[in-house]
């Protein structure tokens, strides 16, 4: 089975939490929720404790991960290997890192993930630590060296760079700044109370906003100084809301009900096809763009 | 003689100014000011005829325009008779559309660019109403019908969409809707202290900042949904710093010293090449991504 990753852009509303609970198992789910990328683990365990269980969840525990030793004890493993489901909490990415990686629960999660025996979701912090490279901050308006910095991620889905709460915060900046450094990985910005369900090589858009993909491996010329502003020519760039698709190897957006150059049957449903997300935002009437005067 | 068209995103530095007084003829400069835009144009009147005339400019007068009688009173029009250098000033685009379109002032402005005797020059509402459509608001995150509003400009530069304080404030949101809803209008978002050069079918990129081009016509699909959010697939977007520039009919960035696969002799540089604008940012040295590890 392949793995299945729930990454969420922050402030999820309850159809993405349910989601993730319908894809742990539901009623027989057995979720664990790890926060140590916040900052009070306490009080953000308790929220997800209750909320997964208040959405028929079977099982709900928290794992508290503060320090390295305690993600090397067997205990922690234990817990994991029981498990359907993982959530990690928002907060600081780095602490993840930090705290997990390279440890017994590091691989044992990379383990359980890529062998389909755990959903692995993440929303916020918990989102930004799967990519291989992982966007821990930046400042300054423009398209520069400096509004981005990054750092490994945990890489559950390598060959990209994720950036969350993407449209609230007007976040493209850093992400130009980000694939312009790294052509070689696809720049993901994902709105809050929007996430991607990973289903091997493809990836559904699922919630309420879009998933904003830039490609610079498809960039004419690229040019990265060390300070002023960065050029970048002929990236491609797609809006993906909800129920569209994208294919990571082939780097191919696949929107609603397909191109209408081709008029091929359609694929098969796959397995994890998304119900209706919170917030409508199911696949929009055809017809291009609406030319008929102003709102 | 093409039309000269000095369109800055906000925010000018002295750089941008200085160029505009160059262009309307330095010490021979006889610039018009216009604050329509403005709530208090007196005041930002002032700020523009001690500005310019601090930079060089042989005589810089205001024109006030405040009503549609003014702008079709012999007394408009014979200023501008009189000017090399017309310059609008920021405010509000659409008192500039209200007062001026299609008076007796907007069509001698029309034929006196249009035959470049005058340079027109415009800072943020003075940019943004220079395009046929223009961006006037929009609220909310997210790309959809509503994050934008849009409303005629007065098409000094006809098939384009300007939007102003472009990374300063965030609106890719709002220019990736506007250019989905019309596809066959160029995006361009200028950043604050930053301005577009035009020269004919190209503009040339100046200041400390960059211009954002969103393509649209590229999109393979796009949906716009009177509610929910817009999908846009394979649009192009480019980043474009001083120094670069881009050819509007073809739709093509020229960046740097042009592209590698293409090893003719360099064109003849044009006669308004930039000169090295405020902040650095000219063309940056080549070499692609760096891949050398994290800031």
């Amino acid at each position: 089975m392949d793995a299945r990753l729930l990454i969420i852009g922050g402030a999820a509303g309850p159809a993405l939490l349910v989601r993730f609970v319908e894809l742990a198992g539901a009623a027989s789910a057995r979720i664990v929720v790890i926060a140590t990328a916040s900052e009070t683990p306490e009080s953000t365990e308790a929220h997800y404790v209750e909320t997964f269980t208040g959405l028929g969840a079977g099982s709900v525990r928290a794992l508290r991960l503060t320090t390295r030793p305690e993600a090397n004890a067997p205990e922690a493993t234990a817990v994991l290997r029981d498990a359907t489901g993982v959530f990690f909490t928002g907060g600081d990415q780095q602490r993840i890192t930090a705290v997990l990686g390279g440890t017994a629960t590091d691989s044992l999660l990379q383990e359980l993930v890529a062998g389909g025996a755990v959903v692995l979701g993440g929303t916020s912090a918990g989102a930004a630590m799967m990519s291989a490279t992982m966007i821990v901050g930046g400042d300054g308006p423009g398209v520069t060296a400096a509004a981005v910095r990054t750092g490994p991620g945990l890489e559950f889905l390598p060959g990209v760079l994720i950036d969350q709460h993407f449209a609230q915060r007007g976040r493209l900046n850093r992400l130009l700044s980000a694939v312009a450094r790294y052509p070689h990985e696809l720049g993901l910005g994902i709105d809050e109370d929007t996430a991607i369900l990973t289903d091997g090589d493809c990836f559904e858009v699922l919630g309420s906003g879009a998933v904003t993909v830039v490609d610079a491996g498809a960039a004419t010329d690229i040019r990265v100084p060390s300070g002023g502003p960065i050029a970048l020519a002929g990236a491609l760039i797609h809006v993906l809301p909800a129920g569209h698709t994208y294919h990571l190897t082939g780097r191919r957006p696949g929107i609603g009900d397909h191109s209408h150059e081709d008029r091929e049957p359609a694929p098969p449903a796959r397995p994890q096809r998304v119900s209706v997300p919170a917030g409508g935002g199911g696949p929009a009437p055809a017809g291009g763009a609406d030319r008929a005067g102003d709102v």
